[in-house]
């Protein structure tokens, strides 16, 4: 992959027609676009198709302020839905946290060393714990506590201070409130939560304490975009780890951390460097 | 592991207690017993002591018809229930089949190649479609359709023919019935089943065909002893494979075949190698 | 995937340029082709372009004898290496084997279950023990000894049969013998072998011994295409087991055979599929 | 496991005997030792016993201060290398570091969130970079650089710094300097490396971009003992991930990271929680 070159990338989806992947190679070949990364999926049982291209700016013949006008009339013909990324854009990300902070140390860590391209410009918490470690890495903590009584008016609060940091992805880094509807339609397909089991097994509270009582071998993680229906959203990744009669509780906690942070922020990843499309309750992760 | 010489297994399990590794060790030091393999386990939160210890019949003080007379006395000073076995002990298995046969052949093929410590005398089928498979190796092929009118005979019947070829362990090899209790009672954690999810998720039917809708990226198969709660028993091995967005249902199919080829090998080889210990709805697997 | 309907598959690579992607999909479309997979990859660093793309013959506007002919300006215009694959062409396979027979059985008992889209007319043996498998599925079984002087002479003898047999892909399943250069020749990219390691750890002789010497908590397969320098050919597929202290050396080759049989079953099915391209020392797998 | 109490631990190997588990397990009998975690493996090939148990102090009949001379006629008796360990000695580590900070960040991170029973008193870089990190950790960071010419006495006095904080275990953290004997020797089984790659395939520099040219389809990690032999040391723990022809060389250092940082994270925990014996040139790692 290219990194250092400005691309542009185009996500796509629409109803499966013929000609879909001849109309946009076509527009990108008449206008001189170097193609460097182009997959795309049919879904044959609900006729979808879907696709991600990128190609390099440089030589493309199209001023990029004029490529979403130029295209238009593709997107149209087939009646695409689409979105238009540039590789220069930085992501604006806001991670919610709650008590356990090994997803957002790692998170952090990662933009600290330049794995993420994105900026992380706030953190909020509905616990004080955590103002440290943000202050540590220079990001803006938020410490919203939240009832039953105060939990709407927070998540007001809340979403005027993501619009206020001009957030483009909430990442919920065992965030452990759930959050309302209104909040989540907000951000659709754009609030990534990390799951601490493999779902659709252990939804809900203590799947760890479940999965032990269970006598399951292999724990897992699941990241999920967050729709309205409680661990039910759409999955971008899971992963898996052996575990045994010999771990207890504590040692599934211990284990799961681990996978917790890595399929959150391979999610993450994912998600910022525009691989990953919805469709219907699922994900087609172009990886 | 020595896989020549014989030996004796112990597998036990009592309450916890101070004492009971030196109580056993001390029974098999003073006799001469050169143990070859032990291991144990204890669950703290209930208080569960269990162990598994092997050791050589040559050179032992006791003749192997005295043994189990002889730990009696330490057995039940600590209230042990618990199980001896022989190396040169060849289990008996029956295996259980409707119309999908990868499992079938897999069992048939390791043990014509002699993976299994088992004799294999008998296939039962709701189906006749595997007669020629039994046939070819040389198997005993017993042909048990089943309605809802005839289950309950028929699984009067299914006993009458394990007992009269003196099984000691049921392979459910994707068999599609569900046995009654009265069934499962005659073998209890003697019956061993394969389920194509990764319990417990997607219990019960068509479970590719949930994980396909779900949209997981990664499908499993699980090994478990039958009890009276479907796909709720013991579970003794379970293993995973990545999928993605480009697999449809058949390729879930697919790329399951293998996994429960494999998962339920391993269970059954643990099983026959009595490594398995089941308390609660856990087990503890020996390896 | 759409497994009943008659399908084209063109597999190419070239030279990196502009247009190919748009020529292809151009190619399809003005024809009414309806593509049911297209993928393809660019190696940046070598430059090359690599495409498979599959699509359904019905309503195509080439009749099937004429596609070759009709593609072929495109394919000069780019300086393409290609090849067009029908999928009611059933490729033929040989089955090489030694002593170790659970590879042999793994590929056959799949063959018979319909899982490959192949036949297998000829297993080849330098051993004899494996005459009553082979006629237990109703194949042909050719016992060739080898000597370090009758070498040359049986690999003549062993190209005849498969020249005879019209066979497509020959199948080393822990096939013993190192094939000289001159046979493997005659079958580039066309004869599949599997190796017990994970390669490039542990190559030559006698892997698990040498893994379990070197302390490795992890042991694996390798399917490669077969060159003529010795376990050194592009790799198609490899998996891992986690392995422990407790194995011994026994422990990983029985644990290994799981491996193979899997590793090499997937490697086969993914040739016949048209699913793997060679470049360089490299595979581009389709899946 | 239980973590609260105060427990000792031994570790011990010795030339294979009869009687071995029954004279330690009578030994903590005798004094009311209530065992909580005991696993032993026999080498048979080279007839080795080796051994962990562990006991509560609570209750037991002999003061902390005097268990090892309690303990010596048992391991005089038997001939064995022993060490003798208490819960709530807290290990001392040092982290040895270059440019790449992942793991660094990640041992810290851990460290912080009390994943580790172990202070992190030092961090040595032969660079400056991330001197600021240390900070940020409260850390004392020591800027050591090498060339040809210092190495030796640089490596001198990394030595007499570690003396100074009472280091008890060195971490290798993407370290890029080879450690000389004299300093190996001074640290034995007590230095860790990461290696980034599945040892012992692509052994040296670079191993990324050898498996890229390699075009293998799973990459790993490797935490390991240092000996004076390069990356051959005994191996504590492996781990791997599935890579494809779609990762360039920077993909694979991206999926990488995250190996090595949980492959060295586990090692060391295992390291501290005294779970790790070594004979030969191997591992046996009481999990």
């Amino acid at each position: 992959m290219t990194r250092n070159n400005l691309t542009a990338v185009l996500l796509l989806s629409c109803r499966d027609q013929k000609g879909l992947v001849a109309a946009v190679s076509d527009f990108l070949y008449r206008h001189d676009g170097n193609i460097i990364h182009a997959d795309q999926h049919t879904d044959q049982e609900e006729a979808v198709f879907l696709q991600r291209v990128e190609w390099e700016l440089e030589g493309f013949a199209i001023a990029r302020e004029g490529i979403a006008e130029a295209f238009r009339p593709v997107a149209e013909r087939f009646g695409m839905t689409w979105s238009l990324h540039f590789s220069d854009y930085t992501p604006r990300v806001a991670v919610f946290v709650s008590k356990l902070a090994h997803c957002l140390y790692d998170l952090l860590g990662r933009w600290r060393m330049g794995e993420f391209r994105a900026d992380i410009p706030l953190i909020l918490s509905n616990h004080a714990d955590h103002r440290a470690i943000a202050a540590g890495f220079g990001v803006e903590f938020q410490h919203l506590p939240v009832t039953a009584q105060t939990k709407a008016a927070q998540e007001e609060r809340a979403l005027a201070l993501l619009e206020e940091s001009r957030i483009d992805v909430v990442v919920l880094a065992r965030y452990m409130q759930v959050l309302g509807e209104a909040f989540v339609a907000r951000y659709p397909n754009r609030i990534i939560n990390i799951h601490h089991s493999f779902l659709p097994a252990f939804a809900g509270a203590r799947p760890y304490h479940k999965a032990h009582e269970r006598g399951v071998k292999i724990i897992g993680a699941t990241a999920h975009y967050v729709t309205a229906a409680l661990d039910q959203g759409p999955i971008i990744e899971q992963d898996v780890a052996r575990v045994s009669h010999r771990d207890s509780v504590e040692d599934l906690v211990r284990k799961g951390r681990d996978l917790e942070k890595v399929v959150l922020a391979r999610a993450v990843d994912l998600h910022l460097r525009n691989r990953v499309l919805v469709y219907g309750n699922k994900t087609v992760v172009f990886d």
